[in-house]
């Protein structure tokens, strides 16, 4: 899933995300919520009217923005009270307010609410947070939800194998049509990342869609799908080509290199994408250092392809039954171009 | 012509421009002799390479930038000294350096070097300044220009009659392909730079294209073809779209007040743009406010495509004899709807 924060992924139109293929798109209860506002999406009759977006979208709870956005944020049983980071206004979540927002956006996936407990907090106050974001899995588990929409419960426990262990049973006895990895990629090593999602999922029913909130980079997604992860999202592919970092099989490319400047060529000669087809490193080289909001678009477009067609590729991939081979040989080709 | 200063409208792909209709664009000598540079643009086969435009494309000569954006200024009748405002480095523009340049950028439709005499500028200053200026002009008019390059003079002379009917008929005596009239919209009130127009055209000949340099708003527009000025070019509408300030017939939006918050019209229920067709008040007024990239395509969508279809309707009425009325009927309407 592309992430389109407020409702549009970032320096792109929404014709452009399902021109390359996307089918779903994360947006944010806490910053729809904040700004427009329920009321305002409510009176559009929902975010795809709203924004008119044709393709699906699943709205992530707000639980991660409440943790990692605003200013002071109180936690308790009942819910989470935060401070806006926009105008300083103080709001309280509730799991039964979080979902309820998520209705009337009328989000066709919505995630539970969740505490997204900080990297390096010891086990017992992990397990204290645990407990809380299962209460609230809990309440939220047996709202009555909307036909068409689908809610998804969240794993959390940090970096305890047992504590994950509790978190993943217990989510999956609960009423819910998919399943999120919460709390990865929150400055914990790589290694360890891989790990928990590899000790989690394992507890996860096979039948159900699995999630990795937040991850990743290209290595990532092949390396968590290798484990049974069916879901991504991940801002690096829209954040990075606005950086001027642009995606390609050989490894990345930093398009302000000067070695670009007269280089004729485009990001990709495989990549089939708008940008690609249409312009040079060269000229995306002179639009970045200029700072043209062009660039922006055209960047994202190519890293949205990327990822689009690194998931194709896997998909077909699995289908063929050559998925092991196709991770080893991809993940050794990227070693390649980065070094 | 819509300003592409660096090769690109700011927040606009070419295909969305030339897919509204326009076939020319503006550049900008200065900026893209300091960046990207010559030598990279030539590398490239010129400045449609480049920038990968099929449409057309004039370069102005650079003058109105070198007295506008950089630190410090020298001029002498062989040229201007400069220092560059992105790095502080020291040039030298001459009249012959100036249209080499445009003619290896490969322009459609090259500017002669002039100075731009600062508004309030006393007439015997600004006498000296046009002297420099004609001095340019007749070493420019005498350069051998490519076959498929047009070179057009600028007539200055200030706010003062006597100094810019001098300038008219000896730029018009000279061998250019077309007339700008240049100083204009530096500072001056509007019925002033009305007057200057109309008194500079009356001795500028009728079989050359007549171009109003940096004009202007949809009012100035109208108004200085019924005065015989065929080209435009201006920021407004671009600078305006981002700025959240929509053209309409009936007044300007401006995208950020309330009143839109929950508006399911489209910016102009008449307008036939991408914009219009697809998106709300209320959703644009929602990206403008989260500063979404995506709000500076779609308001400069909208505001070029106002344009387009304001040179269309006066075309339409000249050709049907009936530009007087019309332009008399947009005026009323455009006063009506601003109060």
């Amino acid at each position: 899933m592309p992430v389109g924060t407020q409702g549009i992924v970032k320096a792109l139109l929404p014709d452009m995300l399902t021109s390359i293929g996307y089918k779903l798109m994360l947006s944010n209860t806490y910053h729809l919520y904040l700004r427009p506002g329920i009321e305002i999406i409510e009176a559009f009759g929902g975010l795809h009217k709203f924004a008119n977006f044709n393709g699906s979208i699943l709205t992530d709870s707000g639980g991660f923005q409440v943790f990692s956005l605003s200013d002071l944020r109180k936690v308790a049983i009942e819910g989470v009270r935060f401070k806006s980071h926009i105008d300083g206004s103080y709001h309280f979540f509730t799991p039964e307010k979080v979902l309820d927002l998520q209705f009337r956006f009328k989000s066709d996936i919505a995630m539970v609410l969740d505490e997204c407990p900080a990297y390096g907090l010891d086990k017992s106050a992990t397990e204290k947070s645990l407990n809380i974001t299962l209460n609230w899995a809990k309440r939220s588990s047996v709202i009555e939800r909307p036909k068409d929409t689908a809610v998804f419960g969240i794993v959390q426990g940090g970096i305890f194998e047992d504590l994950r262990k509790k978190s993943a049973l217990e989510i999956s006895d609960m009423n819910f049509d998919g399943i999120a990895i919460g709390g990865l990629s929150v400055g914990e090593p790589l290694q360890q990342m891989y790990d928990t999602v590899a000790f989690t999922i394992e507890h996860l029913p096979k039948d159900k869609p699995r999630y990795a909130m937040g991850v990743g980079r290209p290595e990532d997604i092949i390396t968590l799908v290798g484990f049974g992860i069916d879901m991504f999202d991940c801002v690096m592919p829209t954040r990075n080509a606005r950086n001027g970092y642009l995606f390609t099989d050989f490894g990345n490319i930093n398009i302000k290199n000067a070695i670009y400047a007269k280089d004729k060529s485009p990001i990709d000669e495989h990549c089939n994408c708008y940008t690609c087809k249409n312009f040079s490193r060269g000229f995306l080289r002179h639009l970045y250092k200029a700072k043209e909001l062009s660039f922006y678009t055209l960047a994202t477009i190519h890293n949205l392809t990327y990822y689009y067609n690194l998931i194709q590729s896997i998909k077909d991939a699995i289908k063929k039954g050559e998925f092991e081979q196709f991770a080893k040989s991809f993940l050794e080709k990227r070693r390649y171009g980065n070094s």
